[in-house]
């Protein structure tokens, strides 16, 4: 499985660096998996919304991906460089519609939603964002849902930032199982939370 | 109050990033507080123990710290380049001694605790480390406590990777209160997890 977690100006760092991290110690715990940084454009280096430069490790037009990682930033507080500017653009958005319509899992964190939204791929389908923004997910036409990660297939999405955690590992279990999701869970000491709402669970609700 | 985040070459990239946003987070909910990343040489670019490449925004002897946060990363599987090996080669230890002795207050994250420990400043001192290397920082004679978060006023020590979320919130709240440090928990979406140990809460159990 490949996996891109793509960065752009004003990404927020947490949502990036937390599910990167996560996927890359199930790497190591015996996960066939490959997650690197990219970026949309060839930028060789990007800024986040907390000012930390990171250099991304190829583009997403670079391979094909069966996961892409988005995270927001700067979406609440409308800043220069941010989601909310992403959106506006309109580039980052066609390019997750395109990586979508090839066959790629969007799975976003936090604001990070906003951008699969502007993508016009959420509309009438459940997903989750900060708490801040699930309103404007909501009138943007999403089914908004009460959980930390929401999984409905092809388009994965959690709360904000530290819920980025909980959802890099439940895409590790709902590929590789519980056993591996936990291992990697105690090896950076966290303890899960929920709920993760699926729909095949929410038939048995 | 000024706070480095020192980056080296194998640094675990979650114990670095997520102290220095929950402390840039803080800052914008109102912290008097600036936080940098940075190298102890004059490195233009670190890279990670998983891979990502950051840019340091200054150098360790760049300026005067209040607070240094030191990742771990590398340790427990001895790699080429981490904790472990900065902790053999003694220079890291050496700058972060200087630190201490100039004052600084040094915040270690998960295997951090090994190179405070190679600097000789936790014999006979409270802290605490990543599960996997409790045994061995007890056996370089620190007083090992079981407590997600350990103060001991100018050395503070947390578990592996996540805890230095919990860390970092403690370093706020410890200077600007417990209501500053929910909301920032509340901005990143973080149910904080403790306990945190110090030598005044010691004294009442």
């Amino acid at each position: 499985m490949r996996v891109a977690v793509v960065v752009y100006p004003g990404f927020d760092e947490l949502d990036a660096v937390a599910p990167y991290e996560v996927l890359r110690t199930a790497a190591v715990a015996g996960a066939n998996l490959e997650t690197v940084l990219v970026s949309r454009d060839r930028a060789a280096r990007v800024a986040g919304a907390h000012g930390l430069i990171v250099e991304p490790q190829g583009t997403l037009e670079s391979g094909s991906f069966d996961v892409v990682i988005v995270p927001g930033g700067g979406w609440n507080d409308r800043a220069a460089a941010g989601a909310y500017s992403e959106a506006r653009r309109g580039e980052l958005p066609a390019a997750l519609r395109e990586l979508h319509e090839a066959g790629a899992t969007l799975a976003s964190v936090c604001t990070g939603a906003m951008l699969v939204s502007a993508a016009g791929l959420s509309r009438g389908r459940p997903s989750t964002t900060h708490q801040l923004a699930l309103e404007e997910l909501r009138e943007a036409g999403s089914e908004v849902i009460d959980a930390r990660v929401v999984d409905d297939g092809d388009l994965v999405s959690c709360g904000g930032v530290t819920a980025g955690i909980d959802l890099a590992l439940w895409l590790v279990e709902r590929s590789w199982g519980t056993e591996l999701a936990e291992v990697v869970a105690r090896t950076i000491e966290h303890e899960r939370r929920g709920p993760v709402w699926t729909r095949e669970r929410s038939r048995h609700d």
